[in-house]
């Protein structure tokens, strides 16, 4: 029995809200459940220096969670003076995660960034940012369009993320805060809309896992990201 | 005329809503306007080092924007590797003026982080946080009584701030970004509930201001604390 | 009764020493009682890259203390790897101070760095460093007057700056150490030779005081003021 | 064809040195074909204060590059004042592995560092890393049983890791930095001597990669870890 | 002939100021010519936590200049986040040199911080700093005998340090600025008053020097810090 | 008798090995006795941005040991966000030593870097750098001629470094860690294969030493120096 009440395969209730920061170029407010992520796209006419003269744009992704998103308040990182190790593991998945998605050339040499911004923390954080943060990209592609910065739509499939794990012996779908505290495997997968894997991270938290169950995972993972898909698919349309 | 065609002395419309943050034990969303911030009242049962003896607590705040709350998206500072001076001054602005309300000995030796997190900025931050922070530190200090941590409410008052401004030649009340970037003197005013002058910060952005004209903006000011006061005492009731 | 057996609205002897560092281009030597600051103005030919185009120069200042100007002595910055949020706050104010008095434009698209080193420190150093600033800029710019390097004197009057307080219930001048850390209300104002208010800034560090009692302040420092501003025209004649 | 004319299946040749460090309690110079780690283990008498009253131990790892191990020369991370985001995560990524073969309450409350310092770097530096601190361990624990620090030896079983990829279509064992840079997909799993899977990291570099093409480089990680563990209980016997 | 008009073996004017800090237990203003530096020692009554349990002092010494102590502006240490490697040179030697006539365990327990801060530099701040800081170190060793906090004075003897140098094919004794950038060579001594050399540093800036060069200035440095000692005995006297 | 029975005037058994570094343009692994350093030279066609202009070239060096290398594990300076001030002073020293001897014009606007990072320590680190660093950079400048990026090697003449000191009141030569760390007086010399002195330091660790300790100091080193460079000779040869 999960802590939820959950079925195994069953996702925590999921919205994505479009247009919800006033200047920002895209944004949605994504909700697993009670994890609740800001996701901006900005646009940025002016890239990195090493983007000139290469004929393509980039996107690139920061994630950061509030204070108090956490059950115990969490002290800034600005006071740490750098990012945490965990902090830059996120946002390297984040921005890997969008560009195999993305046509960079179509983008021409301009920078997206995306910032996802963690306001409520209940597990699950990395993976509700790469979902909401695809919608997010795909406002401020849609609005380079109509200003005719760009000509197509450089996003050439969704792409979605879950995390699986195995929790008291069973493998689950979308793990919240107290099953993944407690669980003996903890897996995330990015997944396209085509159902390419993008990214696969399964980590043994206590002792080793096997294929087997491996797979079940993977299983679990792709029917969860299908019904994330289809809602990214309704919030842009 | 003001660019949002408001009165010189009419506040921009202010909402304040309690228990946004599930895990926080105080939390408010504050709007003045398009600015928002989420403010967060976190206790900590174990409190600075220096406190240990001293038989009273302390408040303190921090204070961040999302980098995409403004109209240009806005580097982290956490990737300068520390806060910006602006930052800084800001959240002990903050800090100063809740304990300006606040019986320190009443709370223990415990200590009170208020979080600021600014959503979207569109001026004022600075007062749109002290005037929500006030509300986060009330529910926090209830939830406290409910738990009988504390047996009286360390509040003295409330407590609230506004900016004021001279623009375009005449004296107005809490200034947005348009108003704000092109003011000739901007002021900044945190008063409590009954009418003392908790804080004031005037500067001269381009020529220096008369001792009449400061007293109209303080004037201003007073009234648009009032009400402010009213709309928290309305919240906390 | 004051500590320092002063009058009500006396100052502390004032001296300002020009010439006092040989390589600078300008350089005042400024003493508030036991407060003593060194200031240089130093000419930056090569200005910040943003500068590049404007049509006009800046001014900006520096503030630091030696580690034992204090009473106690004081963890030297450099070794917290940052300058904490008060000496941002100070540096701040002394380069807004000093900028609302000189025509910009007037110096071309050149920078002058102003450093304010505190070597001993007895209450009042912000106030004595702006005070003292204000006569190194004006030595700086004779310098580039006496060398062509602009036409007209950019300092279009003085500006000094001077503490009150509420001491003992009792509106106070320019507050030295000891009742700096015992006052009920602190207020810093930076003033023009022409009686133009630069910046106000009021602290209750205790109870919140009332706008007659700010009033009294505010009159004080005029008073107190316009004899800095005598000094400093003696000293620059 | 691969750029080094290994068959699919085949490792580059390796070696482990044992007892490469004459004051490390524990030490291991590993080489996978030209990429070579020097990898110690230390005995920390005084673990970090976490650790008291847990009544278990902690093994952590450090990973670094010396500065022209690579191609190019690559900037020390001390001159940019933290490690980067790449080898916080491969630092992360040894400890978890290791951790995941002891038995940390075998070692009492003390900490084991395992320094994983890379001399030369011609693609699969973590892989080599894991594989070599394995053996690293193994002699810090014998020296500890030796001393009768601890009685039994706190490792479970052998744990070791090996990159996959495929490069030009086909799924190929233990990349070298020729192909690393050039691969669709990249994998690296860490698995123990009894075949258990205890971490699994696949990225897409190009286009996203089929449950089939994965599960092919999964096999090939399988047998390539056999031979490893075989060496490594050669190494240590 | 020197820049300076000076004989080969003449040392600048040189001062020794007692008393300049009204808050420190020990101070002196030292100048050697247009060099001048302000020392001051303090007492801190609570040492570093290592000195505990070893019933001995410490002294230490800090060394910073003010940005416009130099011929062009320098910028300030702290806003590069750390002292750069001169100014730690530099503070390790003064600390080195006088902990050499210092009776440590006489200290107590206790730990002596001496700061360097040069006001202006024509060249030999390391030396008149050390010249210096012995003065305040001995005004502070007195002081504390005055209060019965020691006993006896530590200090076994006077230590003073000079530069010399190859200029235009000369051995010269204390170099400032002119010389000193222009000099083939330049050395560095410290040496007690009873002529026992506690620290030599000799480095050729342009072509290596022999021997018997090195033996001329270690000849004008044994003089020249005779004089030296004259001058610290009779300042303390 | 010292610790390793080794004469006065003997050396530890000192190997230079060159070539170990795969892809540096040179390299060298020296050892002196249990001292052991990696070197290599790395030539950056693109120089640090002063040196456009000049018509001269660089050779700068960096230092680093692995945490390792130490009887006990020394913390890695990345997470302490800089070098210490002994880690900047020995890479200081190691570039000037070198510079010393190189015709820097030669170069051309290029810089080569050399990094010297510890393997094992046990004394002399810093000597064994330089020694071992002169044969990088000889392999890198014969590197640089064969591909006719220079046309003269721009070495002058072999420099080296050895220590010495008083141990239990003998001056010896080669000072091992048992020696170094017991020693009243430690010094560092760097000698040309002409005699020349590049660099001299002496510290007294206890009681200052005469002029005459520190001439047979002088003569121990130029001897063992010599042996050093005949070392060097056969290396490059």
């Amino acid at each position: 029995m999960r802590p939820s009440k959950r079925a195994p395969d069953e996702l925590r209730p999921v919205t994505l809200e479009r247009g919800v920061a006033r200047y920002a170029e895209g944004s949605c407010l994504v909700s697993f459940g009670n994890t609740r992520v800001i996701c901006t796209a900005s646009l940025e006419e002016k890239g990195p220096p090493w983007l000139r003269g290469t004929g393509r744009g980039w996107v690139t992704a920061e994630y950061s969670m509030l204070p108090r998103a956490t059950h115990e308040r969490t002290r800034r990182e600005v006071n740490s003076g750098k990012p945490s190790g965990r902090t830059q593991e996120i946002q390297r998945l984040i921005g890997r995660s969008l560009r195999a998605v993305v046509n960079l050339p179509a983008i021409g040499e301009k920078q997206i960034v995306v910032d996802c911004d963690v306001i409520q923390a209940d597990g699950g954080t990395r993976t509700a940012s790469i979902t909401g943060a695809w919608v997010a990209l795909h406002e401020c592609f849609t609005w380079m369009q109509n200003r005719s910065i760009i000509s197509i739509n450089p996003l050439r499939e969704p792409v979605a993320a879950i995390s699986c794990g195995i929790y008291q012996g069973q493998p689950v779908l979308d793990l919240d805060y107290a099953e993944d505290s407690a669980a003996e495997t903890d897996a995330n997968f990015v997944i396209t809309g085509s159902g390419g894997i993008v990214e696969v991270q399964g980590t043994a938290e206590g002792k080793p896992f096997s294929e087997e169950e491996f797979l079940s995972l993977l299983r679990l993972a792709k029917a969860g990201v299908a019904q994330l898909v289809d809602l990214q698919k309704k919030t842009v349309a």
